[in-house]
Protein backbone atom coordinates (compact mmCIF):
# COMPACT_ATOMS: atom_id res chain seq x y z
CA UNK A 1 0.00 0.00 0.00
CA UNK A 2 1.51 3.16 -0.76
CA UNK A 3 0.38 7.18 -0.55
CA UNK A 4 0.43 7.48 -4.50
CA UNK A 5 -2.30 4.77 -5.11
CA UNK A 6 -4.58 8.26 -3.61
CA UNK A 7 -6.18 9.21 -7.22
CA UNK A 8 -6.50 13.15 -7.72
CA UNK A 9 -8.99 13.23 -11.05
CA UNK A 10 -9.71 16.68 -12.20
CA UNK A 11 -13.29 17.73 -13.01
CA UNK A 12 -15.05 19.66 -15.66
CA UNK A 13 -16.95 22.79 -13.98
CA UNK A 14 -19.64 24.21 -16.87
CA UNK A 15 -19.87 27.84 -17.22
CA UNK A 16 -23.80 28.27 -17.02
CA UNK A 17 -25.43 31.75 -16.87
CA UNK A 18 -27.03 32.64 -13.27
CA UNK A 19 -24.70 29.61 -11.65
CA UNK A 20 -22.10 26.69 -13.06
CA UNK A 21 -22.60 23.28 -12.95
CA UNK A 22 -19.98 21.20 -11.84
CA UNK A 23 -19.42 17.55 -12.07
CA UNK A 24 -18.73 15.21 -9.16
CA UNK A 25 -19.21 11.65 -10.07
CA UNK A 26 -20.24 9.45 -12.56
CA UNK A 27 -20.97 5.55 -12.38
CA UNK A 28 -18.42 5.17 -15.16
CA UNK A 29 -15.56 7.16 -13.69
CA UNK A 30 -12.27 5.54 -12.39
CA UNK A 31 -12.48 5.41 -8.46
CA UNK A 32 -16.58 4.95 -8.26
CA UNK A 33 -16.66 1.16 -6.54
CA UNK A 34 -20.43 1.30 -5.79
CA UNK A 35 -22.63 3.68 -3.86
CA UNK A 36 -23.63 3.22 -0.23
CA UNK A 37 -23.64 6.78 0.62
CA UNK A 38 -23.35 10.92 0.14
CA UNK A 39 -23.32 13.41 2.90
CA UNK A 40 -21.28 16.45 3.31
CA UNK A 41 -19.10 17.59 6.09
CA UNK A 42 -18.40 21.69 6.73
CA UNK A 43 -15.08 23.18 8.42
CA UNK A 44 -14.66 26.30 9.55
CA UNK A 45 -11.67 28.04 8.40
CA UNK A 46 -8.40 27.11 10.59
CA UNK A 47 -10.21 24.12 11.68
CA UNK A 48 -8.62 20.67 11.51
CA UNK A 49 -10.60 17.37 11.93
CA UNK A 50 -8.12 14.77 12.01
CA UNK A 51 -7.31 11.83 12.33
CA UNK A 52 -9.52 8.62 10.64
CA UNK A 53 -9.03 5.37 8.84
CA UNK A 54 -11.78 3.76 6.93
CA UNK A 55 -10.59 -0.09 7.28
CA UNK A 56 -13.08 -0.76 4.80
CA UNK A 57 -14.66 2.51 2.68
CA UNK A 58 -13.54 4.00 -0.04
CA UNK A 59 -14.17 7.60 -0.48
CA UNK A 60 -14.57 10.38 -3.37
CA UNK A 61 -13.98 13.71 -1.99
CA UNK A 62 -15.11 16.70 -3.74
CA UNK A 63 -15.14 20.44 -2.39
CA UNK A 64 -17.49 22.53 -4.37
CA UNK A 65 -17.18 25.55 -1.84
CA UNK A 66 -13.98 26.93 -0.31
CA UNK A 67 -10.92 24.80 -0.11
CA UNK A 68 -9.61 22.36 1.85
CA UNK A 69 -6.14 20.59 2.85
CA UNK A 70 -5.95 16.81 2.85
CA UNK A 71 -2.91 15.49 4.84
CA UNK A 72 -2.77 11.63 4.47
CA UNK A 73 -0.45 9.18 6.23
CA UNK A 74 1.61 5.95 6.06
CA UNK A 75 3.52 4.44 8.63
CA UNK A 76 6.87 3.39 7.11
CA UNK A 77 6.36 5.64 3.94
CA UNK A 78 8.83 7.78 2.84
CA UNK A 79 7.95 10.61 2.75
CA UNK A 80 5.35 9.25 5.39
CA UNK A 81 2.73 12.28 4.64
CA UNK A 82 0.80 13.24 0.98
CA UNK A 83 -0.73 16.65 1.27
CA UNK A 84 -3.41 17.22 -1.47
CA UNK A 85 -5.39 20.86 -1.28
CA UNK A 86 -9.20 20.99 -3.26
CA UNK A 87 -11.99 23.78 -3.77
CA UNK A 88 -13.00 26.01 -5.85
CA UNK A 89 -9.54 27.12 -7.25
CA UNK A 90 -8.50 23.45 -7.89
CA UNK A 91 -11.68 21.60 -8.73
CA UNK A 92 -10.84 18.00 -8.60
CA UNK A 93 -12.03 14.75 -6.57
CA UNK A 94 -9.38 12.66 -4.17
CA UNK A 95 -10.49 8.79 -4.44
CA UNK A 96 -8.73 7.66 -1.21
CA UNK A 97 -8.91 3.81 -0.70
CA UNK A 98 -9.32 2.28 2.58
CA UNK A 99 -6.88 1.95 5.42
CA UNK A 100 -5.03 5.16 4.80
CA UNK A 101 -4.59 7.94 8.00
CA UNK A 102 -5.94 11.06 7.22
CA UNK A 103 -7.02 14.62 8.41
CA UNK A 104 -8.43 17.50 6.56
CA UNK A 105 -8.63 21.26 7.52
CA UNK A 106 -10.14 24.28 6.52
CA UNK A 107 -8.65 26.92 4.36
CA UNK A 108 -11.53 29.11 2.96
CA UNK A 109 -12.75 32.05 4.42
CA UNK A 110 -15.66 31.51 6.56
CA UNK A 111 -15.90 27.71 5.89
CA UNK A 112 -15.75 25.31 3.18
CA UNK A 113 -18.00 22.55 1.55
CA UNK A 114 -16.80 18.74 1.65
CA UNK A 115 -18.35 16.42 -0.14
CA UNK A 116 -18.19 11.99 -0.08
CA UNK A 117 -19.20 9.84 -2.08
CA UNK A 118 -18.67 6.41 0.03
CA UNK A 119 -18.96 2.88 -1.44
CA UNK A 120 -20.60 2.33 1.73
CA UNK A 121 -23.17 3.61 4.38
CA UNK A 122 -21.50 5.19 7.19
CA UNK A 123 -21.13 2.56 9.93
CA UNK A 124 -18.84 3.78 13.34
CA UNK A 125 -17.22 0.16 13.56
CA UNK A 126 -15.17 0.96 10.22
CA UNK A 127 -13.84 3.61 11.26
CA UNK A 128 -10.45 4.06 13.50
CA UNK A 129 -9.96 7.23 15.09
CA UNK A 130 -6.51 8.87 16.37
CA UNK A 131 -6.59 12.44 18.14
CA UNK A 132 -4.52 15.17 16.55
CA UNK A 133 -1.87 15.08 18.67
CA UNK A 134 -1.13 11.73 18.04
CA UNK A 135 0.17 11.65 14.43
CA UNK A 136 2.81 14.62 14.23
CA UNK A 137 1.96 17.14 11.68
CA UNK A 138 2.48 20.86 11.30
CA UNK A 139 -1.08 22.36 10.46
CA UNK A 140 0.23 25.49 10.79
CA UNK A 141 2.03 25.65 7.70
CA UNK A 142 0.81 27.33 4.64
CA UNK B 1 -49.14 10.28 -12.41
CA UNK B 2 -49.79 13.23 -10.17
CA UNK B 3 -47.72 16.17 -7.77
CA UNK B 4 -48.20 13.85 -4.94
CA UNK B 5 -45.22 11.39 -6.13
CA UNK B 6 -42.68 14.05 -5.89
CA UNK B 7 -41.39 13.33 -2.17
CA UNK B 8 -39.97 15.28 0.51
CA UNK B 9 -37.45 13.89 3.04
CA UNK B 10 -36.25 15.81 5.87
CA UNK B 11 -32.36 14.93 6.10
CA UNK B 12 -30.33 15.06 9.55
CA UNK B 13 -27.91 17.75 10.55
CA UNK B 14 -25.49 16.56 12.88
CA UNK B 15 -23.73 19.21 15.08
CA UNK B 16 -20.00 18.55 15.04
CA UNK B 17 -17.42 20.99 16.23
CA UNK B 18 -15.51 23.40 13.67
CA UNK B 19 -18.44 22.57 11.17
CA UNK B 20 -21.62 20.45 11.06
CA UNK B 21 -22.15 16.88 9.43
CA UNK B 22 -25.04 16.80 6.70
CA UNK B 23 -26.93 13.57 5.30
CA UNK B 24 -27.62 13.22 1.86
CA UNK B 25 -28.60 10.12 0.79
CA UNK B 26 -28.23 6.17 1.56
CA UNK B 27 -28.61 3.62 -0.44
CA UNK B 28 -30.90 2.25 1.47
CA UNK B 29 -33.12 5.28 1.64
CA UNK B 30 -36.76 6.20 0.05
CA UNK B 31 -36.15 7.41 -3.00
CA UNK B 32 -33.07 5.65 -3.98
CA UNK B 33 -33.32 4.51 -7.65
CA UNK B 34 -29.19 3.31 -7.91
CA UNK B 35 -26.74 5.52 -9.02
CA UNK B 36 -25.61 7.41 -12.13
CA UNK B 37 -24.31 10.56 -11.36
CA UNK B 38 -24.12 12.92 -8.53
CA UNK B 39 -23.56 16.81 -10.07
CA UNK B 40 -23.58 20.27 -8.32
CA UNK B 41 -25.41 23.42 -9.79
CA UNK B 42 -24.72 26.61 -8.46
CA UNK B 43 -27.88 28.74 -8.67
CA UNK B 44 -27.52 33.17 -8.10
CA UNK B 45 -29.90 35.09 -6.31
CA UNK B 46 -32.68 35.80 -7.93
CA UNK B 47 -32.08 33.71 -11.34
CA UNK B 48 -34.70 31.19 -12.57
CA UNK B 49 -33.57 28.01 -14.25
CA UNK B 50 -36.61 26.87 -15.95
CA UNK B 51 -38.11 24.91 -17.54
CA UNK B 52 -36.53 21.46 -17.66
CA UNK B 53 -38.46 17.89 -17.91
CA UNK B 54 -36.48 14.55 -17.28
CA UNK B 55 -38.28 11.78 -19.53
CA UNK B 56 -36.30 8.94 -17.93
CA UNK B 57 -34.08 10.02 -15.15
CA UNK B 58 -35.45 10.23 -11.11
CA UNK B 59 -33.61 13.09 -8.90
CA UNK B 60 -32.78 13.66 -5.62
CA UNK B 61 -32.12 17.22 -5.02
CA UNK B 62 -30.44 18.66 -1.44
CA UNK B 63 -29.11 22.42 -0.93
CA UNK B 64 -27.01 22.39 2.04
CA UNK B 65 -26.02 26.01 1.18
CA UNK B 66 -28.62 28.66 0.58
CA UNK B 67 -32.06 28.12 -0.46
CA UNK B 68 -33.48 27.37 -3.30
CA UNK B 69 -37.62 27.45 -4.49
CA UNK B 70 -38.41 24.35 -6.78
CA UNK B 71 -41.85 24.73 -8.69
CA UNK B 72 -42.97 21.65 -10.18
CA UNK B 73 -46.01 21.64 -13.43
CA UNK B 74 -48.73 19.16 -14.30
CA UNK B 75 -50.47 19.84 -17.18
CA UNK B 76 -54.22 19.44 -16.76
CA UNK B 77 -53.47 18.93 -12.46
CA UNK B 78 -55.27 21.10 -10.29
CA UNK B 79 -53.72 22.77 -9.05
CA UNK B 80 -51.06 22.67 -11.73
CA UNK B 81 -47.98 23.39 -9.80
CA UNK B 82 -46.31 22.49 -6.71
CA UNK B 83 -44.08 24.74 -4.54
CA UNK B 84 -41.03 23.79 -2.39
CA UNK B 85 -38.53 25.20 -0.52
CA UNK B 86 -35.45 23.65 0.19
CA UNK B 87 -32.02 24.51 1.91
CA UNK B 88 -30.11 25.42 4.96
CA UNK B 89 -33.27 26.44 6.97
CA UNK B 90 -35.62 23.40 5.58
CA UNK B 91 -32.92 20.80 4.91
CA UNK B 92 -34.42 18.26 3.41
CA UNK B 93 -34.17 15.89 0.02
CA UNK B 94 -36.57 16.11 -3.10
CA UNK B 95 -37.38 13.13 -4.63
CA UNK B 96 -38.20 13.69 -8.23
CA UNK B 97 -39.64 10.71 -10.56
CA UNK B 98 -39.39 11.46 -14.25
CA UNK B 99 -41.98 13.15 -16.40
CA UNK B 100 -42.49 15.87 -14.56
CA UNK B 101 -41.89 19.70 -15.80
CA UNK B 102 -39.84 21.62 -13.09
CA UNK B 103 -37.96 24.49 -12.30
CA UNK B 104 -36.06 26.55 -9.56
CA UNK B 105 -35.41 29.72 -8.09
CA UNK B 106 -32.00 31.16 -6.01
CA UNK B 107 -33.29 32.58 -2.84
CA UNK B 108 -30.23 33.11 -1.01
CA UNK B 109 -27.76 35.35 -1.10
CA UNK B 110 -25.65 35.63 -3.22
CA UNK B 111 -25.98 32.12 -4.20
CA UNK B 112 -27.11 28.76 -3.15
CA UNK B 113 -25.78 25.07 -4.31
CA UNK B 114 -27.94 22.15 -5.51
CA UNK B 115 -26.60 18.79 -5.63
CA UNK B 116 -28.45 15.91 -7.38
CA UNK B 117 -27.78 12.71 -6.67
CA UNK B 118 -29.57 11.18 -10.26
CA UNK B 119 -29.69 7.63 -11.25
CA UNK B 120 -28.72 8.01 -14.96
CA UNK B 121 -25.93 9.00 -15.73
CA UNK B 122 -26.22 12.59 -17.91
CA UNK B 123 -27.70 12.60 -21.56
CA UNK B 124 -28.67 15.44 -23.34
CA UNK B 125 -31.32 13.16 -24.68
CA UNK B 126 -33.29 12.46 -22.01
CA UNK B 127 -34.34 16.23 -21.12
CA UNK B 128 -36.75 17.96 -22.61
CA UNK B 129 -36.75 21.72 -22.17
CA UNK B 130 -38.94 24.88 -22.37
CA UNK B 131 -38.16 28.32 -22.27
CA UNK B 132 -39.36 30.36 -18.94
CA UNK B 133 -42.59 31.69 -20.60
CA UNK B 134 -43.68 28.69 -21.96
CA UNK B 135 -45.25 27.69 -18.84
CA UNK B 136 -46.88 30.41 -17.23
CA UNK B 137 -45.84 31.01 -13.37
CA UNK B 138 -44.91 33.91 -10.93
CA UNK B 139 -41.84 33.57 -10.01
CA UNK B 140 -41.38 37.23 -8.48
CA UNK B 141 -43.87 35.84 -5.38
CA UNK B 142 -42.61 35.78 -1.99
Amino acid sequence: MSLNEINVTPLQRISTSGGDVMHAMKRTDPGYFGFGEVYFSWVEAGVVKAWKCHRCMSLNLVAPLGCIRFVFHQEGSVPAFRVEVIGEDRYARLTVPPGFWFGFQGLGEPRSLLMNVADLPHDPEEVLRKSVEEIQYDWSGG
